[in-house]
């Protein structure tokens, strides 16, 4: 295999981006993440991929829980707030309010339009990803307005 | 969970659109799949939900193997040949031009411009889309000018 070929066949898949946070009640986690599909209508399943070797990784192998926020187009600023190390002050996490997800305790960022939450079904730990299959069991909208960002459209990319 | 806040935060998710293919050497597999992400850098993992009841499922459940074709930004015409079922006449597949992948023998359609072969490595068949975890075992790119298709510019959508 080509190394070149599979990085820029890899990197020609389309993306959003989103802030995949989970809480066990005394740390957090929260990281942008492109990984993200879903998976199955009934039940309602996704798929998200997320670094083994990340303390959100940690957490949600702990409490079988995370939620999604997804950013909208004009947001990337959002985004790369969570590109570094987890932070909590008050209700601010990374600089950005938050609350507790009803379900899940994962926090919902206050500013993002969309979001779910996520209860783990099954774990695929084959790569320096870990899959998590999870059934989403608590969704909301705060805008409907909002058109979501496309992470190509950034400049950025997080694949290859 | 309010069905109608499910709906819309699952479709605010951003997809490209993809034809996945598969092979056992007699019959072919090909539809529009855009449940599709990468899932790790090394080994370069993707996964794939497929409808679980499916020809592509169970040519998949048979050889382990499928490709994935990437469309291109004005390729939805193409696409759309694939939203039915898969007839192969000489090396038209739905009316589009292919040839074998050379790992899996899966079809790679001549028209798109990336294209990566997959040998799965994991399989959760929970909901009614089965997920593949998959190595990306070869991949090419016939133009890399080509911009990839974002399902929500076409106006249609999948997911909810």
């Amino acid at each position: 295999m080509d190394p070149a070929a599979k990085k820029l066949a890899l990197r020609a898949i389309n993306y959003g981006l989103h802030i995949l946070t989970s809480t066990n009640g005394t740390e957090y986690g929260a990281g942008g993440v492109n990984w993200i599909s879903q998976a199955s209508f009934d039940p309602p399943l996704v798929m998200a991929a997320v670094k083994a070797d990340s303390g959100s990784a940690a957490i949600i192998g702990e409490t079988g829980t995370f939620a999604v926020n997804v950013l909208g187009a004009d947001q990337l600023d959002i985004g790369k707030a969570f590109f570094r190390s987890t932070s909590v002050e008050g209700d601010q996490i990374n600089g950005h309010g938050f609350e507790a997800g009803p379900e899940t305790g994962a926090p919902l960022l206050t500013e993002t339009a969309y979001w779910f939450e996520c209860r783990v079904t099954d774990t695929v730990a084959r790569g320096d990803h870990t899959v998590y299959v999870a059934e989403v069991v608590n969704a909301g909208v705060r805008d409907e307005s909002v058109t979501p960002l496309v992470l190509r459209d950034t400049g950025m990319n997080y694949g290859g």
